[in-house]
């Protein structure tokens, strides 16, 4: 019997073959899409549907990609010929939300909006704010590693996990981690599994760690200074002033443009760009009104407001710039990471590469940690040899500053390349050993992360 | 040559047989010593060292114990006959510090005080502040995954490390994680170095996060419930509240009188326990003025003050526990940890085990994380049968509860039999496959951790 057959066997109508899906499987978020159509993709509704899917792909040597709601931006999840999609998207439960830990125990293929509208009833929330929130599972989020605008205050998915149910390769279920907020019992593999990817094994519970929701006033600042330089410094300000605020973002000229044209609101003076910053809590205003004073020393022309409609109001420029990209083209959204005083430099050695490739990169960033998220827009579907060229400069310049290729989307497809530059290549052969422990005949996500290079 | 003659030609020097350094190398402060001597104990001075004594252990299949400090509680860094003492306390430079990231970079051997005294210069600290702070090293902090009175606010070494330089057994260096904020480049080594032991390389180097200090006032109140099931019931209510106490201790009636009874003042009402809580930063005063209602409506009777002076003598009760300990006999300090809300039950847990084996075992927990120190005192060195019969009853129900055999202290030598129990056979099987990839002839720190069991 075939794979395909032996699901169809023990699963039934779980499988789905209609082209559609396979067609929609090929890809994700990130413009890229595998060759050829996966075989089948397995609907799994419990835990053991997921031992079986794995079981059968373990005898007979298949190939699985694990998938959440297909929004990643590194085309981990994409999956193509000879491949079993294994979807943990119906796996939406909340099985437990106990307000005294502090603590919810879920299924991976919850959304993370429907999943913090849960919370709300109880005044609790999962600080984990990726923009695609509305859109992306829990499952997703832990694979990745998913950060957000609100994390350089209220920490990554890496801070908000305490434990993960993991299905091996071959079917067996691990539990990995434990409910108390401190523990350090033998290796920390909850923290492996953030941002594996897909290569060690299926997330198909979590216990997460959740805040109590924030009450107080919010504020919302927005200021534009004369250039990008004059942006970065005037947010490494901020920090060294300690304040700490919720959001602190930052657009470059080329992403104020592309958005106050997608808008249709008056454009800013040419080479302006934007710090929008959010403070809140008890000391929301007194924050805000110190962080005013640092912006203005630092020559930045500023608006604020404590209205949560003139805030959103505020805050809705820097919220329409993927829309903005994608009014322009396919877009290729990178990811870089480097430490906060480096971002002038960063700044700089993307305008060097702009210059050296006659292109723009629309840059926002998380300028509250550092994360740099430089646009590359492009005609079609495939990314063109001289932009891969371009972004790998990128990535080459955020190594050495200390930096990283990926802050929070990933390395999945498009950067597998790459990867043995940041890790060595001693690591990176010590990091696909411990794929193989979890994995030893290699069918998770084959091709991801760690795909041969030279 | 035999693997001493080799250190001896290479190393000179740093190569020390002393019998007293010997025989210090054999325990740590668990209480507990190795079988036999080692062959020598080798400080090293570099990251060179550090690689050149683990080539000629690869070379010659010899055993090593990597060694901070030795004040570890589990065992973990004792050498014993046949083996190497690799000794990283002298390597205590301090090499980068920047303000305006928020990090530091220093060798591993710098005791966690004299880096703090170090950052204080610059208004900023690395908040893991274990109770052997001025005696312990940042290596072996990062080793053990420690915490301490201030990791419930502040956070414990899993979340103020960036990056660690490792030396794997055969010698090759390794540079795991980057300076970034954020960062989810390949799998996450960095947090499966924290607590590992000793099992997977040494730490020669480490990028820290710090935090700026906090300003602002710091209030301690003690409050006195008439049993330790109150005052349990008391500091979750306080975390209900939403309060964020810097320092959330609690003590039971057994630890309360042996500290009573060391600093000679009036012994409590027979059962009392005692909540120590600390609160600190801007919002200092207010806080401290809303938990003394919670801590009162709980039935507390609490005292206060914004006194620095006097909050220091609130604290010293607390402070004196392990030297209040020492003066009944040897201690075993074990570290369990639950749920926040399974505390009251793991106290009673404890009363059970205690009437059960007719042994008081004062106990105090670090209550704002649920991490419980339950004391057994004992006779002469070693831990004899039926209190190792009665912490193992304590292991299972804390596991029971949702929680772990131990919050920060680690596994080592006193608490592998029970790994297993915790991690189930695959897991432990699999974390054992992972540390062979870092040291594929298992000469790391042998018989820790993973010993064998059954
Ligand atoms: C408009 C938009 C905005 C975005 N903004 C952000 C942002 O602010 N921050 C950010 O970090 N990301 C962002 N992303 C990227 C993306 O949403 C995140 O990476 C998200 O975490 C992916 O979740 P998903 O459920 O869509 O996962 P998928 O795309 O389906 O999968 C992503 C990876 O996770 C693995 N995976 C999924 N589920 C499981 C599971 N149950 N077990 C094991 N592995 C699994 C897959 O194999 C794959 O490797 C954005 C994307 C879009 C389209
Ligand atoms: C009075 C007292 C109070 C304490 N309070 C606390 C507390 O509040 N919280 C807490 O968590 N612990 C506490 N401890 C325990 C102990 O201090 C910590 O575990 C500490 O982190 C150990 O550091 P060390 O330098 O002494 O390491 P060691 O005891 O020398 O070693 C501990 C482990 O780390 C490994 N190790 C050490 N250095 C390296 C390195 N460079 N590379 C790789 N592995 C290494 C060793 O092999 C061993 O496995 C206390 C101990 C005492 C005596």
């Amino acid at each position: 019997m075939t794979a395909l057959e032996r699901l169809r066997e023990v699963l039934g109508g779980l499988v789905d073959t209609e082209p559609a899906a396979l067609e929609a499987a090929r890809s994700d978020r990130s413009g890229h899409a595998a060759q050829g159509r996966p075989l089948a993709v397995v609907h799994a509704e419990t835990v053991e549907h997921v031992q079986q899917t794995l079981r059968i792909a373990t005898a007979t040597g298949t190939p699985v990609v694990v998938r959440g709601a297909g929004t990643g931006l590194a085309g981990a999840a994409n999956a193509g010929s000879g491949e079993i999609v294994l979807s943990t998207a119906r796996m939406t439960r909340v099985l437990e939300v106990r307000p005294e830990d502090l603590l919810a125990v879920v299924e991976p293929g919850i959304l993370n909006a429907d999943l913090n509208t849960e919370l709300d009833r109880y005044g609790l929330w999962w600080a984990p704010d990726p923009a695609s929130r509305e859109i992306s599972t829990v499952g997703g989020n832990i694979a990745t590693g998913a950060g957000g605008l609100l994390c350089a205050k209220y920490g990554v998915v890496r801070d908000a996990v305490l434990a993960v149910d993991l299905v091996l390769a071959d079917g067996r279920l691990l539990h990995l981690g434990h409910r108390s907020v401190k523990g350090v019992t033998g290796l920390d593999l909850t923290s492996l599994v953030i941002g594996s990817e897909g290569t060690l094994g299926v997330i198909v519970g979590a216990t997460l760690r959740l805040r109590r929701r924030v009450e107080g006033e919010v504020c919302t600042l927005a200021a534009l200074f004369p250039g990008v330089r004059d942006a970065a410094a005037a947010s490494a300000a901020v920090t060294a002033a300690g304040a700490q605020p919720a959001i602190m973002e930052l657009m470059d000229a080329a992403s104020l443009e592309a958005v106050h044209a997608l808008l249709g609101i008056p454009a800013p003076v040419p080479g302006a760009a934007q710090l929008t910053i959010r403070t809140d809590g008890p000391a929301a205003r007194a924050e805000a009104e110190r962080i005013v004073g640092v912006l203005r020393a630092a020559g930045g022309d500023v608006a604020w407001s404590a209205d949560a409609e003139e805030g959103e109001r505020l805050l809705a420029i820097r919220r329409s710039m993927h829309a903005a990209m994608a009014s322009l083209g396919t877009t290729l959204i990178e990811d870089v990471s480097v430490p906060r005083s480096a971002m002038p430099a960063m700044f700089d050695e993307i305008a060097r590469i702009e210059q050296a490739y006659g292109i723009r990169i629309p840059t926002v960033a998380h300028a509250g940690d550092g994360n740099l998220h430089p646009n590359f827009i492009i005609d079609g579907d495939e990314v063109p040899p001289h932009i891969w060229e371009a972004a790998g400069e990128l990535f080459r310049a955020a190594l050495r500053l200390g930096g990283t290729l990926t802050g929070e989307h990933g390395i999945g497809t498009l950067k597998s390349r790459w990867l043995a530059e940041e890790l060595g290549d001693d690591q990176w052969e010590l990091q696909r050993q411990i794929v193989r422990v979890f994995d030893p005949q290699g069918i998770l996500n084959p091709g991801k992360v760690f795909a041969p290079h030279d």
